[in-house]
Parts: C-alpha cells; structure tokens; sequence
C-alpha cells in the first residue's frame, strides 16, 4: 500500500446541522466518532457553536453541505470554521458535498453577483485550510478558492449503476445545454451515443422544447449535475417520449428537490432514478422508483487519504462500491 | 455652514429587505429615491440581487440592519455588496442601524468563536469600504473592522426625551451589570443617581436578582442597549418594584423582541417604553405605552455629512429631533 | 445624455505592444493621444518600462492582450502595472482583448493548475484595480478576479453582420460541445436552428466526429469563441459538408491562428470567416475570404463610458458600428 | 494522561528584555534553556536582534509583555518576531503577558485611534502565528487578533488566595463601574456580596466618588485587572473606610505602577496588596505588605500545553500552584 | 503652468513631534495651518492622540521623520495613521524624511532582521497609502513598500552649495565603500575626481584605513547620506590629511549625531559642514562652522505637487532655493 | 551530528526546465529521483503541467533559476508553484539560483518599475512558501519576499579556488563601483588589497573607463557577481593593462552571457575565468580558459538542511567541496 504521509494532528470530524446522516457514515466507515460539538440556536436566531473537545493541531473537517436551509448553513458553515480556528487547530477541511449558490457563476447579465466567489471568499475569512466538495455545477468554481482543495465527481458511481444495469439501446441525454460536454463525457463511458434538448423561448414567454438528435424507438436516460424544481427534467422526459423514446431513465448527483419536484417527478414517470445523497433525502422525497447512491463510505476513504497524505486519484480508482 | 468636500460620485442609497421603511425615511429626508434593485429568491432559497441601474463611481450606502431573519439578512448583505463591488462602485457602506451577532465578541469559554469579528471579516472579503451602525453592543467591536466606519449614538435621542419629560426623583437603573458605565453615563446627562440590578445564578439553576443601590421612593429608569426577550429587563422591573420603586420606566435602542418579548413586556407593566427603529417594530409589536423614535432623519443627515467630507460629531451636535 | 460622474483623474492610455493597432483605433476614436512610454528590452531579456509623462492621480487604462508572444505579453503587462502603479496612477485598468491560459481553467485531470486564476492574482499583485476583456473562454473567468471589471461580448457584432448578410436556409453549428449552449444563444440571436458536432475518441487514437441536429441540404455557419490551430473548425467544416451542408460559414471573436491554422483555415473553403482583431492579424493571416471586425471604436465607447462612470450597458446598446 | 499531538518542531522560548525573570521561571519549569539570542541597541537607538542558535522548523514562543520601557518593549517584539520569521520558524507564539494600549480599544470620542487593533495588526505583519496574554482589559481585544490564540485569567490564582485566607465578613468592590460584571464573577467565586465606586465629574474638574452597595462594617476586598498610577484605587479605599468599611484589601492582576503609584499604594494603608509578576516588579516597587504571585510555572504548563495540542482548559483546571 | 488633477479632498499637513519645525516650515510655505491635534503621553507612556478638526475624505501629510526618540516616533507615527484612517480621510501619506533602520535592509549574517521591510509592512497596516521620504540610506527600500511613494533626493541642494562655492583642486571622498557608486555620482555633478576610504579589520580588532585614489595636495569633500556617531567620517578626515589632503570639507543629508558625535564632528577641524534638516538639529549640535539647508520649502513643493497630481520630477527640476 | 526536526512530508525535488542539469545534480547528490512532471507547450505558447505523482504534504522545492529564456522561465515556475499547491504540497520552496530582474530594484529615475518586488509579489500570489536564491544582485532583494527564504553566496566557493591558486601580487578589482564594498570583503578573505574602476560618461556619448587605486606591476582579479553583456568586464581587462597589470584573472557566479557576450570574453585575454553553472552553460559558452564550478551538490546540501530543519549556516560551513 502506497507510503503516505500524516503532517497534521489527528483527524476530526465535525458534523454541521446540513447532513448529519451523511455525516454519521463518513464516521462509521472511518471507525472514528463525530468530534463533540453543541450548536445552539438563540431566541434572536444567532447561532452559537461550542466544542466539547479540544481541537487544537488537529486535522479537522467539517461536514456541512450549504443545502437546505441555505443561508443557515452557510453561517453555520462560517461560525463553524471560526470556532474551530480559534480553537487552534492544525488545518481545517470545509467538506461541502453540495454546494449553493453555484449558479451564480459568472455575470451573465449586467449587475447581478458572483455568489460562489463570495461564498469562496467568507471561507477563507473564516479561516478555512482546505475545501471538498462534489461536482460542482461548473468546474471552474473550483478557481474561486483560493486555497487548494479536492472537487470529487460522483458521475461514476452513477455511470457504474447503469453498465451493470446493462439497458439496451441506450441513448444519453442533456435536458441542458449547458451540460452537453459532460453528457456525452458520460454517454462515451457507458459507449451509447448522446442527445440534446433545446430549450428556446418563443417570443412570448412559452418555451419550447426540441430534442436535437436521435432518440426514436430507444431508450433514454436523461443526465445532470442537480435536480432543483424538476421543470427541466420532467419536460425533458415528456418530450423524449413525444420523439419516440421508450423507457426513460434518469440520474444526478444532488437532489435539491425545491418547491414541487417530487410531485413533479412523480408524475414524469421515470423508470428510474437515480441520484446521490449529498444532500440530505428525507423519507417524504424518495419515491419508489428512486435509488439513493450513499457517498458516505467513498467520501470517507477520500477524507482518510488527504488526511494521510495519499493520492486521492489513487483512492478514488480503487474504490469499489459494495452494491448489495 | 462647514465646507465640505466630495470626493466620490453621486451618492445612492440601496435598501435591503432588512428594514425597508427606516430605508425609505433616510430616502424621503434626504429626498433622493431609493435606487432601483430587485431582490430575487428563487425555490432553491438562492437570493439573487440584479441594480436596475448603474451605480459606477456612485458614492452608495447599503441600508440594512442584520435584524431577523438574521442568516438571511446577512447573506442578502454580503450578496449586496458583491452585486455593488462588481459593478463597479465608487465607494460602499454598509449601514447595519443593528448588527446582530454583537454578543458573541469575545472567547469566554473554550473552544467558542467570536462572530462579530468574523462578520466585519466577511464585509470586507465582500468588498465594503465602509461601515455605519448604531449603538454596538460593545463599543470595541468598531475595532473588529480593518476598516473605516461611524458608530453612532441613539442614546442622546433617548435622553432628550426624558429630559423634557422631567420626571422628578429619577434614578436610572442598569438590568445587566455589563452596561453599568454607560448606565452611569446615561444618568449623569440626565443629572440623577444611578443603580445596579445583579443577577446571581443560586447553587442550582435558579438566578437571584438583587438591587445594588438606592431606588426606595424612587421613580426608575431602567436603560440598555437592547431587549431581545424582555426577561432581563421584565426581571428587573419586578425586583425594583418589590425594593420600593415608584414608576418604571424603560429605554433602549434595539428592539429586537424575540420569543415572547412583546408578551413579557406588557406584562412588565412599564410607565412608558422608549426605544428606535434600528430594527423593523411591526403594528404586532407596539404596545400602547411604547414611543418609537424614528432613526431615519437623523441617519441622513449623517449619511449626507460622511457623503459630503462633513465632520459627522458637528452633524450629530446640530441635530434637533422634531418631537411632535 | 446620460449624466456620468468622473472621480478619477484626466484619462490615459498606455499601449502595450500585444495589439499596438489596436490602441492606435482605440486613441483615434477618443481623439486622445496614446501617453509617451519607452519599452526597452535589454540583451539579458529583462523587459524595462519608463512612463515619458506622468501618470499621478489619472485613470489609465493599460491596452494589452495577452497574445504572442504569450509570456512576454503578460510579464509586459505586469511590470507595465508595476511602473505605472508605482508612478501613483489614480486607477489602472488592465485591457485584455484577449486573454490567453483561458482554457487552463479548473482541475479537470489531476495536478493540473489553474492558470488563469494565477494570472487574475498576478495581476492584483502587481496594482491592477480593474480588468477589462472580450469574450472570456468561460464567463466564469470574471469571478477568478477579486477586483471589478467588465467583460465585453463581441458576439452582437458577429451576429449583426449575418443578420445584415440575409443568408436562407441557414443553421448555426457549435464546433465543440463546449460551446453548445452559447451556440444556441448566437442562432437564437438569428431565430435559426442549431445543430452540434460531437468529437469522440474511438478506441485507439482516432478522433471521430459526428453531427447531432440537421444540417442536410442547409447553410452552415460554425460558431466558436476562438479558433487556435483550426484543427476543430476545419474539421467541423468537412463533416458539415459530408452531411449534406451547402455553404458553410463561420465566425469567432479571437482569431489566434497558432501553428498551420492559416492553411487549414485556406483549405476549408469557408464561403466566408468573419472574425474580430481582439489579437493582431498581420496581413499574412488575412485569408481573402476574411473579414475582420475592428473592435477599437467599440471599445472606445466602453472605456469612455467607464472613465465617465456612466453605464456600459447602455453605452453597448446604442452602439451602431458604421459597416462601410 | 491526554493523548496530546506534537505537529510543530521543538519548543524553544525566546525572551525579550521586557520581562527576562519571568521568562526564566518559565524556562526553569519547563527545564529548557532559554533560546540564546543577543539583543542590541545601536548608538542611533536602533535594536538589533541576532539569534544564537537555529529556530528553523522550531516552535518558538517569545516572552514579551509590553510593559515599560512601552514604545521600546512593542518594538523590539516586533523586531524579534521579524527575526523568528526570516529565520524560518515552524510557529511564532507572541507570549505577552501584560499587554500595553489595552485601553485604546475602541472611539468613544471622535477622531481617536484603536491602538490595540493596531498593534495585533502590527504583529501579523511582523510574522506571528499565535499570541498568548493575560487577562486583557477587555476580552474583545481578542477579536482584533485575525489568527488565534490564548488568553488566559490570573483571577482564580488571585481568588483562591482570599478563599485560603478564609476572611469574614467580605464584600468584594469594583473601583471602576466598567469592572462590575468581572468584580460580580470574582465575588461569586469567593461568595460574597459586591460593590461599587461610583466616580463623576462634578460641574467643574473635581471628582465626586460614590459607593453603590453596601458596605458598612465589613473587610473590603477592591479587585480590578491593573493599577497604573493608583489613584483610583487609593481613592476608592478611602471612600470605602469613609463609608464604614473594616480593613481594606485590594488585587490585581498587572501592577503597572507608573507615576508616583507606589506612593500612592503606601498611603492607601491596604490589609493586603495581592498581584502577580505579569510586569516586573523591582524591589524598590515590592511593598512589605504585597504579596506577588509568580505567572511562571503556571504560563510553563499552558505554553507547554499549546506546544503539545493538549487542551489548555485541562491544563489549567487541573493546575495546583505549590503556595509555600 | 502644467495642468494637474486634484482627486482627493482638501490638503491637510498634520505634524508629528519627530520634527515640528521642518513641519513649519512646509506649513509656511504652503499658507496651510498645521492641522489641529493633540498627542498625550499617559503615565503609563502610551500615547493617545486626537485630531481637533475633521479630516474626512481629505488628503492629508503626516510629517514624522524617525528620527530620536526612534522607537517613540515609529510608534506615534504608527498610532497617528490609525487615528487619520479612522477619522475616514481620503487618502494618507506617511512623510518620513528621515527613514529610521534603514541599515537594517538585508540579513547579512544568519538570523538577523530586516527591519526597514518590517517598518514598511507596518505602515501598510496602520493604514498608510503612500509614502514620503529623503535619500534613503539604499535605494532598493523602496521596494519595501507595497504602495507607491517618492523618494526624494537632497543632494543637488547639497552639490548646489558646493558649485556656487568654487573650491579649486577638489576631489569628493566617499568615507565608506557601500557609499562608492553614489559619490562618484556626486562628483560628476561637480565635474571632479573621486576617492574612497577603504577600512579593514587588521587581525585583531584594530580597523585600519586607507585612501584608493590621489588626495594629494588636493581639497577634499567627504560625502555621505547619513552622519550617525560621526567616527567614520572624522577618521576619514584625518586619513586625508595624513595622505596630503588640504581643506577637508564634509557633507551628507541627515545629521544624526548620536553619542558624541558633535564632540567628534567639532575635533575633525572640517573647512565646512554641510547638512540638512531633515531630522532637528537643536542649537547645541550647530557647530559654527555648520550649514544647515532647511528641507521645508523644498518638500512644501513637493506635497502640493502630489496632492494636485502634478509630476514631482519637474517639480524638483523647477526649484530654485533662494540662498540669502 | 545536530539533531534536526523534519515538520513537513517527504521531500520532494521539481525541477523546471531552466537548468535541468543543475536539478540533476541536486538529485544525484541526495540520490533522491526528480519528481515526475510533464510541461507541454501548446501551439498557442501556453504553458501547461502535469505532475506525474502525488505531492500531497510534501515538502516541495521546485528549481528553476530564471534565466534565459527569461519570461518562459518565469511564467513557467509561477505556473508549477500553482499546480503544487493545488495539488496539496506540504511546503512550496521556489530554488532560484539564479534570479533575473535583480537590476530592477529601485526607481533611480521617474516613473520605472521596480521588477524584483513584483517577482517576489508574484510568488507569494502564486503560493510559494519559501525562496532559495544564490547572490542576489543587491541583498536588499530578500527584503522584496513577504516570506522567509535563503539567500546563498557562492563567493566563498570562488575564493577558495584562488586561495588554492595562490596568485603572487594580487589585486581584487571590482569592475562597477557599485560592486566596491563586496570587491572588498572579497579582497580581504585573499589577504590582498583592492582596487576600482570608475566608468564616467565624457560630455557626450563615450564612456571614459579609470583605475582608482594601485594595479601597477600586479596580477588582477576582476570580481564581480554577474556577466551579462561582457563589455564591462572587459573594459575593465584593457584598461587595467593599460595601468600596467600583469595576468588579469575574472571570476563572477553568475553567467547570463547575453549578446557577443562569448566573444568578448574570449577577446579579453583572461589567464583565467572562473564562475558558477547557477544559469546552464552548454558547450558552445565554454571557453578553454573557464572553469565552472558546480553548485549542484552544495545546494543539494543546504535543501537538505532546510528540509531536515537544521541550521544552514553550519551546513555551509562544514561544506567542503571536492576539487578533482
């Protein structure tokens, strides 16, 4: 086994309130305990952390997706990170399987922000070291940070789902344009051909969908970074169908699920879906057709590798799920 | 009149959704409308912030106190800043009448953050120039930020109304012995003695209060910068009352009235309650014995002066509320 | 007219030597000669700078894409910053056309760099206060800087001489699917069809394309935002028309031509390249099938607009290029 | 014992010249030499700092509280950390165990400085990693250090001292109003009642002191956190005999004594003058009836504690000074 | 006249108490009052300063050379910043004519400071945007500064002198080899031939000296930047004359005089002594055989040149000293 | 042996492709392997790495002095200090035993650039933790590092050569006067005396070269620390015969060799020239009459050191080179 090298403190893991669940498994897989943290919330809404156990020249990370509620998180992600600062630890791992705000990206329009800068920004004025996260909606937000970090991509434990799966006339497609290079990155590694849909807004404020490519008579398994209200997906399946596809797939790592998705998704009748849980999935949002990926265990193996100094490209082709 | 000197452009007030009417008294005193901003939070709970028109060169003032919902109105704060950064302002304060997160300013227990700090961090990572507030809770906290800002003083607006009051045999009472200097402070402008609640935890979990200093016969004046749930200040209202208070009165600058403040509040039976708009006091919150200073007004005489190169302690000294 | 405000000094600008024509159509629109600089490049190689007048409190704009000589133009660049900051400028403004390491944008294979978010960081080491660019490889550039800039989008220029151009049957064509999203806004500016090329590696080392959408018996105008070798579009071009396209077309905002593009550019018979002068084009690039549109007056108008503080966006909109 | 993790290189401890016995008693405790370093001060009154022996790698805490000679003491610490830094410590820990300008912490007046956020900005600039004091006077000076670090508090040596005593009948008293809450904690530890002087300005110049509380017919007890010149302390023993109270102790933590205090201290008559060596204390300064608690062995365990990254509240909750 | 920009607000001069006549002087000149400000020394030493007047948005000069009290001046300086910076004026420069630590600029042995970089690095923090100062003792600290700032030189009032005076047969004489380059510079300016003084270490302890280049029979100017305890340039006079020199002149910019140097300065018997004041030479170190050239008109030209915008070059080049 | 601390992971050598053959030398000498990296050059000029295996944690010196081709080199190294620290390296030193722009280290004239600093500002931008450089033009230029580093010298190298030679009635020549103070402390480890050339410009165009000191009837050594051009260098040679030297000798470190550089060394006749590989110098720069001395296993010795965190002034003078 490759010789790495531990240059910090013993690890620590500290859940945020984001994904306890998710939290809780990274510790299991490790074998290691949640590090004892008390987080209160006051009448006047302010947050109030205070660890139970020292920290001081550990190797911290934090555990906290800025999901739902957002804002919240995001400050307690913040305080966190002070807190463990001030406490003096060795280096601390903002660890954010999913992270907010990543579509405000770039200034598209005249005005508006550039909200994941900011958010890499308050990260390093709170004291964060180091940061993880997973697929992020473009990766050049990973040039946000400032300091170095692991952006990790759950697309082929998706991809792997499917080559077991073994569909048959299996077409690949975007429901965004804006994902088409990644679709067909995901369509070559399940070798089946890709295809699009085009969104276009026609005059009014109607759009309308079309389907660029071919898609009649076979099978389609519609791919993406994140599901948020559904619209898009759940209109892509329909239109797939109105082109000829049969049995309709789809799969995404986060699953904001916002608004109404779930009945939206519902109602869109995939014959499966599959997704990850960066993102805390509560029993009210899985649906019976729905596979949840669990990235606890596989986070975990990363975490230990950074933590130790190893190759994280390493760890990561070694990794191999036990799909029971 | 002082000459004074402008160095920056136009000048542009921006409203958050933190205080709205406090922000459109500053506007119609200083007659200049509000700029024009949409504030957007889409079903991801993402706050998305586009100007309406351009603020470049422009001298602009963000008017938004961090008062609840708390998370959000920072967030929507350091969103703001970014959208006015990058579209290229001249200069940018960030006026917070309130600025939450003031109790946590210091580590009085292990392994605890110090968050106001880390917020006048988080200003400047988002690109304020400047900061303008209102009464912290702890005057040391102005030296949290790296950078230039007024502190302002609602209390001599408070003391004004007592002194015309004229109520006779006053002594003014500090509920928490943290703010007993400034107490002092308070009662020498109003040329009375002054008195001291203690709150002492008894052995197990019950807290004593007890009255240090002479209020038999007295009408009382309890003052401090803040009441979130009115159990501090109802507290003291009842033990000055069983040590032989005449009337009780209270002022304080914050309104923050979290929990069951208002209920407490009216329980506590005051003569009269003075406090400001730092923070929004909806119709629910206005008990019939409660008198309101408007902070508007005199916010905009000190916005125009800080605009302007004026001194603002000569803007201050020169203000004259309107009481009607 | 819109009322601007200008709180910098007097205007200035510096020509580096990337796109000294450039400069030249820029001064010329603004009837404000170019400020006196001496670049000296001794035999040790060490670039050396000296300003012929001073700079002291003026709001300079520094005229430099980063082209060909890749490193050179940007060590130019910086030092140019450097003599210029240190010669107590009131703002400087670095304006990069083009601006090259683009694709160097995120960690996309493993220990890789992240180039064009050092280059941003340069670039405020060295005292730049904002940056000015056309048609950035990926938008997101914008949040690599920590400071203000505007990003231009040449794009409108490129689309209105097609509009004027009146060509039937036409469908626009993203050569990589990288770009398919803005290929899809560039046809919809035109309210044509959009098709894709799709670029797969097959087995071995051979490269396969394929058209996803329809092109057959239609016009084809490829769309990209730079075109470096020409390996891409030329390709592109060939496959369009072994799909059954008629003419093809293309157009691009940055035209590179490193290594044999110019031959390959010559062979693939477009029927027309229309592209703009972001990089210089000597005239041994200049295809006679080519058109280049002049940025300068354009640019111009933006710079005037900044100096000013008046709003880009309106300045762009009422920008009606005079096409001779 | 705990488990403690080691991550910086060998402890080494450097002593200015502001306290050299008490950075002896730390050395003697710890049984590490101090570091050899040879300071000079130039005709030109320029210091000069060179380092005896190599820190690279080390983990160095340089013991230097700001007292008297003030100006020269912040420099020199300056210097030595400058000096620490370029020899390539691994950590720099700025021990400061009285740290001066503390008062300067916030305006309360208009167009003042915040000398102490300053002087945390200032030794981030030099270098230092970390900083150790104690007992500031106000805990929010922790918040102008942007890295962290540790305060410690003298109070429990100085408490357990009157606990052992056993002295009836005590009321513990604040001679300054904004030392009522830690006078309160200090009482409530010893579990007895407190006090309060009350100074104002009377009309003219003269002071007018007050005691709030009750004190008549018992022994006093004045704590505070420094007596500088001494006047408000001797004053306040005055008012409190005059008040009806028995003997009159006194305690603090930093005896700054400037001026004419030991003169003052003298005539003040206390029982007993309690305080600890944070500052030196000459002989010519030791009066018969004061008693010094060395910080030594006890600041020994915590910097021993940090240098380890064992947890510095277990350190100091279970540290058992040996009052022979 | 040429056409310069005024950018920031009205010019404010604030003097320190390093030179309160060179301050006057500059004052005088300019038909500007010294801004009012009162700087207190506590007992405890600290010093506090409050500015009497606004200074918002202005531009204001600190005139504070470092020169003795040295570590009193860096500190006052330093505080006064920090007051200026939070009193929110327009724009800072630090006027230091004498830089203190300036032979502190490299580690030339192992373990050793550089101080001046450190001192630069100190006022970025304070919050300085520009810097002033005289013939620093080496050139390269000027890139110490991570903000702009001139250097300006006083040897052409110096050479000035000298040219005007007309000695017949003169040879300028660099007392210590780190001084060569700049004193042929000098004699170039006065069109004769240059010497230096070589010192080595013999053996022991004992330094002897020697003359490279032809004295004989020839006056002699010994020039140099800085007069400190004055050893090396008496020994250089005797040295001259003990290898045939005539007349032994000296000049040099900034008269420390430490220890006994006026003793020293008094017994080397020189023709003339030519100096400036860019440091108080109080009465009792004016020799009768010394001329002071007064700085204050000269740098009076030079803070409105900066403060209009206007080229400090040919500003410098305009000045004619009016010698009575 | 002294007992060193090693706080960081493995050590880990990259050598840029600035002198690979130096890189190799360092790796021979520690018998430690060069990292894997790959540097490609796209046809657009950029630049683009790819480390072959994991550097996570580990202490990573990258050399590459920045020699011709300058730019290249530069942009090169800032690009590979990037890939490493996002690829998480423990420590980032920037061994530079060559470091171009050095002449570029303060504004002697109006309105220049001071390119050291900026270099120096670039790496920290980059993410360089520590510098290691070999006779730095001027020393000053460590002051220009915001972080530590090690600044060699190769003189004693040098010396030690001419002591081994030992040369009869030698006399040490510095060819610039700005050289004279380290021509003399060169002189002085040979026991012999020095001497100086003055270069002065002649009214018009032509330099006029003179000997300051005595040369008549010796042997000469030209010291000096760089040979760019030559003509120096040369000059010198001629005009020391031309006062009557015997045998000139020439050593210098570093060999920049710009321009007809080769041949006017060859022209100039020296009995011997002697200087460092810290630029490569292939075949074709080889004179028969040059000796080079590798630095390769004396830095290899001191990186050692500062991995190891020893004392690199002792390691350097236990250096004893092999002279076959």
């Amino acid at each position: 086994m490759e010789q790495g090298i531990r240059i910090y403190g013993e690890l620590a893991l500290i859940a945020g309130s984001g994904n306890p669940q998710l939290a809780q498994e990274v510790s299991a897989e490790l074998g290691l305990p949640l590090h004892k943290r008390e987080i209160t919330i006051f009448a006047n809404e302010n947050i109030f952390i205070q660890l139970g156990e020292t920290v001081r020249s550990k190797d911290v990370f934090i555990i906290q997706p800025t999901c739902s509620p957002v804002d919240h998180n995001i400050m307690e992600l913040m305080i966190m990170i002070d807190t463990v600062k001030r406490a003096s630890a060795g280096r601390i791992t903002a660890v954010m399987p999913f992270f907010s705000y990543a579509r405000s990206d770039k200034k598209d329009m005249p005005r508006v922000p550039i909200t994941s800068r900011l958010i890499a920004d308050m990260l390093a004025a709170a004291g964060a070291d180091r940061f993880m996260t997973v697929d992020l909606h473009a990766g050049q937000i990973q040039g946000f940070f400032s300091f170095p970090g692991d952006e990790l991509s759950a697309f082929p434990l998706l991809s792997r789902h499917f080559i077991n799966k073994g569909i048959t006339d299996l077409v690949v497609v975007a429901a965004d344009l804006g994902f088409a290079k990644k679709a067909r990155n995901f369509a070559q590694t399940l070798n089946v051909p890709v295809a699009f849909i085009e969104k276009r807004r026609d005059g009014g404020n109607t759009e309308c969908l079309s389907v660029i490519g071919n898609v009649q008579g076979k099978n389609a398994l519609i791919v993406d970074d994140e599901v948020d209200r559904g619209t898009t997906i759940a209109g892509a399946a329909d239109i797939l169908r109105a082109n000829g596809a049969k049995d309709v797939y789809c799969c995404f790592v986060h699953a904001t699920f916002s608004d109404d998705a779930v009945e939206r998704m519902a109602a869109a009748n995939f014959a499966e879906i599959v997704c990850t849980n960066s993102e805390p999935i509560p029993p009210s949002k899985r649906l019976p057709n729905m596979k949840v990926i669990s990235l606890g265990p596989w986070m975990a193996r990363v975490i230990d590798a950074v933590h130790r100094g190893r190759s994280v490209g390493n760890t990561l082709r070694d990794y191999e799920p036990n799909y029971s």
